[in-house]
């Protein structure tokens, strides 16, 4: 990619971001990131999957530096005409479910971006991994740590990278609450505590179909918890305990579509998590750490608007981005295109430990017992 | 008792009040409270045992109304003076460990309230009993449900009513909260977190030791959660989980002194309480209740000091006072007296529920599996 055309790029993305959101208070404290143009490399994402999640990615890749929107995988061609007004995607970069493994011929596209419900995760991000081109699935990757493993190996096998749609691993109030972890600012670490959920509506959305979901608000909100666990922690659980709460409603929540579940985590170290995972209130959305010396909270701890936390030390300062997402994509795009490092990682690997919890903690559930963890 | 000797009785103790702290805005709201002087019954109380928690509620009956220290039973002379001379205690109303059944002789006391390390409220409250005065204990009640039974047993063969030092019972904001939730604020509720626990510090201490204590932090600052939960949901458990994190310190926390337990309770409506007691860390103390419209926080929510809190409604109106166990021994003075209700439990009986709930809670952590209860 040439210097010129990855500064018209760059001038347009910065253009939109102004248009976007008033000049932040980030943006206002760092003006050189307005002022002097990015000269990086841009990657360059096919987004699949254009629900209601895939149009956020999309408004907050407006804002990136790194990372540009310029396809779409979709079987919606009324949607598809929409999006090509809306974010200017020429008709070369179009596909829909049929063909898009010829993305594979598409100089213009570095990523795919799959956007769809879970238990499509599987099927697509191992067609898309055929094109060569990088992968960005939402999580959860697989409905269970069998099919994340599978998915993993298949874009292992295929040469390409996977990444998961971790938006939170990238959030500056939690990296800010990880770098006091780590320079000691709570001393050792001794209590977590993360509720994760929302009064969830429509009865007939697919994530309320465990065929399509895999579960129920496990695998759309309770990850948040376990993942936030293990990344403010900064270990790896040894075992869980779970209960489920009765149901309040068996139309909405049907067989093996979780509403309500509390769930506990050991850790190596002797912390134990205590967390909620509900599709059934709202005002959960809380993230507790207690360190010897110390604590950190968050609440709102998981949405996509601005989260708010302090420590004993005071109010986080880290400045809450207009859409999370915008930096998510930054970042990724560093990731696949420079090799950096995440702080807290994305890949593969990341998301099947994960799986292999909520396996776990929907197996506690059913079994009252323990259950053994080996990550 | 003559209503000048009432009258004196009050203003004294409204002299004091003013020396003891600064007009609160409680006393600001309600003028009367301090100009015109009380003249109903007053409850005079003895207190047996003069450690930490003796002293601290000697200080807080100096400010209440309706209830006044004039006795001890102590084992200390030397410690006995300096009360006599900081209370106002008469000789004749000075007690020992051998000779305290003879208050029953005693018309100018009448009651007896029992601060002594837990293995001594069974022998104590029992032989207190005997006097024919009214009791109160402090917390947990018994080491056991049985203990605590077999006190609650005694006192009826006695013949004496027997209250439970549960201070929050009466702590303003816990009971606007309660208020909320009878009004109907939260619609059904769904969630309740309990944490409560502080570092300790001496090893040395009774409470520290299985024989005095009959367990750890459980018996001291878990109970605030188990009861917290129970009438701030406003139902009884009908079982519970719990898990035990490995002991910091093999010295300061023996086997059968648990340090940190995590535990979690089932009610009939459906919530799931997840609590936390601890001796291990501070910054914990935080009780929070999510209901279907709103949610009611305390943070803190155990400790001595004003309590701050706030429900999706803005913050907490109820103005804490300076010492919670004035408006405790006020209260009491209008239960034992008056045959006022309280509006949260504060009977023998209701110290037995929590007693079967920390049984079911220790045998949960040994089995690892689920208690059910009937309480």
């Amino acid at each position: 990619m040439n210097s010129r055309r990855n500064f018209l790029q760059k001038m347009g993305v910065s253009a939109l971001a102004l248009k976007l959101a008033p000049i932040t208070s980030m943006a206002a404290d760092n003006p050189e990131a307005i002022i002097s143009p990015y000269d990086g490399p841009v990657l360059r994402v096919a987004i699949m999957g254009i629900g209601t999640y895939g149009n956020i990615v999309a408004r907050a890749l407006q804002a990136s530096t790194k990372a540009k929107l310029v396809g779409v995988v979709s079987g919606s061609p009324a949607k598809v005409k929409d999006w090509q007004t809306k974010y200017g995607i020429p008709d070369k970069n179009v596909y829909n479910y049929d063909n898009f493994e010829d993305i594979k011929n598409n100089p213009d596209i570095d990523a795919i971006y799959v956007i769809v419900p879970n238990f499509l995760h599987k099927p697509y991000v191992l067609r898309a991994a055929k094109t060569g081109k990088h992968i960005i699935s939402e999580k959860p990757l697989g409905m269970t740590a069998k099919e994340a493993q599978e998915i993993v190996d298949g874009c292992k096998k295929a040469g390409v990278k996977l990444l998961v749609g971790y938006r939170m691993h990238f959030e500056p109030k939690n990296l800010e609450i990880i770098a006091m972890r780590k320079a000691g600012d709570f001393g050792k670490i001794k209590y977590f505590t993360g509720n994760g959920g929302f009064k969830i509506q429509d009865p007939n959305q697919w994530r309320l179909d465990k065929a399509k979901a895999g579960g129920g608000s496990m695998m759309d909100i309770g990850i948040y918890a376990i993942n936030g666990a293990r990344y403010m922690i900064g270990e790896d659980p040894i075992w869980v305990t779970a209960q489920e709460a009765p149901k309040s409603d068996p139309v909405k929540f049907k067989e093996g579509v979780d509403e309500t579940i509390t769930f506990q985590m050991g850790f190596p170290s002797g912390v134990i998590a205590q967390c909620l995972s509900t599709y059934g209130m709202n005002n959960v959305d809380r993230f507790l750490m207690i360190g010897e010396k110390g604590y950190a909270e968050l609440n709102p701890a998981n949405g996509y608007g601005p989260l708010k936390g302090r420590t004993h030390k005071g109010d986080l300062k880290a400045v809450s981005p207009p859409m999370q997402q915008t930096i998510q994509m930054d970042e990724m795009a560093g990731i696949l295109l420079e090799g950096k490092t995440a702080v807290v990682p994305v890949d593969g690997e990341e998301a099947v430990k994960d799986a292999k919890i909520i396996d776990a903690i929907y197996a506690a559930v059913k079994s009252g017992q323990k259950v053994p963890l080996k990550l």
